[in-house]
């Protein structure tokens, strides 16, 4: 029961946040999803898929030679990206127009540059406006556990 | 006594990690520092600087149109980014070689496209192997708070 999310369906999420100056228009021409903005097979090569029943979001990720932090491993900030995007996707499809509010991730280890991933997330719990999702980050064969994150979000009146 | 960090310091911090399995050779000859590997304008527009004394470091940034995630404002990943990249610039500075352990942000405010925003990080504490950094991120007014996150890092027996 995984269906396919096209990933242009994040940048649909049009969401107005009344006391925020908006962005000037020219930059916003050139606007681009940032884990779909590096060339093809350089940066982040993902698909996702959604349990609709469970709640559940799965990403298989390989994150290409752009991505580095420490030489020959994925930066951190491209983890909590993907991580962030997996969690968040998870958040939209169930609640709708979300806002992450809160996100705590654990490195348990690096993640080799151009090796492929698995991001598992779960819908843990719903209390009023706020979404708690949880994942963690594997090898294909599950084998090794990269990291381990907690989030939170919350929805956005669109009034 | 704020001092210009090169952006290749962190790129020379080389790690042996002896039960990760390493990276093909051809696919590190392409690898980019993740920060800085879109073009000039479009990403990561950023400079750091360190206090020695204070054990302080500061990042000027401005997140370029191809760090969206909600349409007009930055994507989380791309906060969670620029976080990690300069509390983990303290925690190299004071420690050394070390690695993300953990993170935890709190996003307060969504950051609009291509605004200027201040992150002030600094060390908290020293246990042993363990660095505690934390920042928050803020427009360069001061008046706005658009997030906070405390981190861990670990320093790494070069042995």
């Amino acid at each position: 029961s995984y269906k396919f999310i096209s990933s242009k369906r994040l940048e649909e999420v049009k969401i107005f946040f009344p006391d925020s100056k908006p962005v000037k228009e020219e930059p916003l021409s050139q606007a681009r999803l940032f884990p779909r903005s590096l060339e093809e097979g350089l940066g982040f090569e993902y698909a996702m898929f959604h349990n609709q029943v469970e709640n559940r979001t799965v990403c298989i990720l390989q994150g290409g030679p752009y991505l580095q932090g420490i030489p020959g491993f994925l930066h951190g900030g491209a983890i909590a990206t993907m991580i962030d995007s997996t969690v968040g996707m998870c958040a939209v499809l169930t609640g709708g127009a979300v806002m992450t509010a809160n996100l705590n991730i654990n490195f348990r280890r690096p993640i080799p540059l151009c090796s492929v991933v698995v991001i598992n997330s779960q819908l843990d719990k719903i209390e009023g406006r706020k979404l708690f999702v949880s994942c963690n980050v594997q090898s294909l064969d599950e084998k090794t556990l990269y990291s381990e994150a907690t989030s939170l979000f919350v929805k956005l009146d669109p009034k």
